[in-house]
């Protein structure tokens, strides 16, 4: 018998079908227990009717079994249907579960009661609970529409080295690896390899991988390593070209989860933004709206703090209804050395981050493409050309005006779930003190 | 005016159009110029009429130009139109070729006459050559393709970490990271995080990502940081529904390649293979073959050499016409501690390589689901269970039968183009001695 998946026994009404999956509870009410079993589809509810026996000891929360039963349909049963099973032999173990989980999978996990540090710890069981699950289909869906977008807009996707030689701003924040006998870095983005794949021809790129930042902070929106959602584009009038492609590609990221995950927005009280364009502001402006609105006087400071972020989306909220906003114009000094300077002030650049629901999600800009000023801003910033002669050589023939943008996967996804922890938008997240499990 | 892509003049013709890309060659005839640009879509021809003027000198080959000019049909221009300019000023530079590029970008990039390691300390630019950057279409559309159809099967796809605590094989080959205070490891392959997310819950997932392998050999065949196609799948019965899985998948793969990459796979003399199923061998059932037809005696060998490799590929061609063959059976001391063992043959594992041409592309098997004998086989590979225990946290909780495999996408991509060096199919690999570009 082939096996059906629980999602799909409401098509098998008055038939007989074969279930597989984890028991996800059992509920005993005098000679009929309900037993609730879960796939990678759903739980569906079978009712096993021990007229004269009991359900066998090994059949606990957690065991893999295998169920035979009728599908009926049930006006009171998780999505109207139930499955009823007869007999002791309809029942077996696949495998068995040895211990009870320190982890509650059958039941909302507050995370006010039960500890992140906990969840963490069991992340191998934690995730087996269905609303923990739920963060990490959002998440696929969110990388799924990403690519998707890109793919139609003549984007080409790469996959470029983690292990590099030398840090893309300069020294500091990098992990160490040992390789063979020499010290090499991992990568803290694809930034230069994706300026060399726009100036190789491909002009459009885009890469999901990982990133790395040896940041020693441990706060609730950083991870030492991430999923960045990288794009590079060449041909580009000015960084207004980067922010409207990142527009266009939210819009659609967000219309193609408001169609896969319903269930998983609802279980998070996510709401989807819907907007046609999103509003941008300059830093400057935006510390005069925090000094004038919130007495929040940021000073000479070159970035807003996670305050001042969350503030400056209050106020855009308010005044306009959006969930975003992108602040533009950041000072030279604070973007790093391969940002393309304001044509009128070079004292500010063409660089932008996005702020949604009171955080950054993206950093993007354009870039410089002409070889002389990028060696000159090279030196500003203390850098030895020398060092990036390998990224060099494609600004030496031929580099188109270009420029990208970063989103962080785990950040997009914390901040449309209503996350505390970015940890709980990671699988298996690498923080200041934890690489297990 | 808009910008047309090289590819979409022909949707132009008798119009004025705007061109951008590259300079890929200039050929002066007397009072006539041919000057061929290349974007991202392709080359085309553009015909300067240079009556009373010169082409100015700063438009080299590698120059990023624009170019207004009227579309005409001309059938001895490459895809029968060229694009007909008159005024000086039609022409203009957008960012210069600064010096004569150390590789060749407008020809045929012979690898015999141009040296691998040329071609690899000036990636930048030899990615340029349009030969070359062909291969990363094509690596581009297979990596698609696989993920297109793993969703279609139910997969759901995931990212796991790359900084780890311990090896999946024990200690060997491993890269250290620097991890603050502590000594980490770059990930060799996702094995232990596939399995947990199986057991989540999720039951079939896969991944695309680096993998990384400390190995002391610099061969044509290896690289030590590569792009690993990962699945998992639970609830299979056998190694075979894995090896199934696989057989789908790639005939998916290769269809896709037929139907989007024509062009890339006839520069490359690349057949697409077409089959219905993957012909099996045991690994002793190879050895035999080896042995009676070409005179190789492997004696106790646990597995086939790369000369072995070849030979059993061009014998299963010979005999099946296939260029695909499973290689099964192999001993249990030359697999991992959790291959799953043959029920009637406790020495041989229910695990398969998959060779093509004449190289293993995949490894894969059925893993063990049962925490007591997965404890019982890490004593007898000499691995202490503490090291593990986020790993066997999984098993002790309902574990389904599961298994899954890996196919490196450097090397799919290096046999299917008949590339003579895996170099060639990484943009920027990683090997002994190269961590740059």
């Amino acid at each position: 018998m082939k096996r059906v998946l629980a999602a799909d026994a409401g098509q098998y009404i008055g038939k007989e079908i074969l279930l597989q999956g984890w028991v996800h509870r059992i509920r005993q009410l005098g000679q009929v227990s309900f037993l609730l079993l879960r796939d990678r589809s759903g739980v569906v509810q079978t009712v096993v009717e021990t007229g004269g026996w009991d359900i066998p000891d090994d059949i606990t929360n957690e065991a893999v079994i295998a169920i035979r039963g009728e599908v009926g349909e049930d006006k009171r049963a998780p999505g109207g249907i139930e499955v009823r099973v007869k007999e002791r032999e309809a029942l077996s173990v696949i495998s068995p579960s040895l211990e009870v989980s320190p982890i509650e999978i059958n039941k909302k996990i507050d995370l006010l009661k039960t500890n992140l540090e906990t969840v963490l710890a069991f992340r191998p069981l934690s995730l087996r609970n269905p609303d923990i699950r739920a963060i990490f289909k959002v998440q696929a869906e969110i990388i799924w529409a990403f690519r998707e977008f890109l793919l139609k807009e003549g984007f080409t996707e790469i996959q470029t080295p983690k292990i590099v030689a030398t840090g893309t701003e300069g020294g500091s924040q990098l992990f160490p690896v040992q390789y063979f006998e020499r010290q090499a870095y991992l990568a803290q983005s694809p930034q230069f390899y994706k300026q060399i794949m726009v100036g190789s021809g491909f002009e459009r790129v885009f890469e999901v991988g990982h990133a790395y930042r040896a940041e020693e902070h441990n706060t609730a929106r950083h991870l030492n390593e991430y999923v960045s959602l990288d794009l590079e584009m060449g041909f580009i009038e000015s960084e207004q070209d980067v922010m409207r492609m990142e527009t266009g590609l939210l819009k659609f990221v967000f219309e193609h989860l408001r169609s896969t995950c319903e269930a998983e927005l609802r279980l998070y009280k996510a709401e989807i933004p819907s907007f046609k364009e999103i509003p941008q502001i300059t830093l400057a402006e935006a510390k005069e709206i925090l000094k004038s609105q919130y007495k929040k006087d940021l000073g000479g400071a070159k970035d807003l703090d996670p305050e001042g972020e969350r503030l400056i989306c209050r106020h855009i909220s308010k005044e306009t209804g959006e969930e975003l906003v992108y602040i533009t114009a950041y000072p030279t000094e604070k973007r790093p050395f391969y940002t393309m300077p304001c044509s009128d002030n070079p004292e500010l650049t063409k660089s932008f981050d996005l702020l949604y629901k009171g955080e950054e999600i993206t950093t993007g800009g354009q870039r410089i493409h002409e070889y002389d000023r990028l060696l000159k801003n090279m030196k500003n910033f203390g850098l030895r050309a020398d060092d990036f002669e390998f990224y060099l050589q494609t600004f030496k023939q031929g580099m188109p005006p270009h420029g990208g943008l970063a989103i962080g996967a785990e950040r997009i996804t914390k901040q449309l779930l209503n996350l505390s922890n970015i940890r709980e938008a990671s699988l298996f997240p690498r923080d200041r003190t934890r690489i297990s499990p």
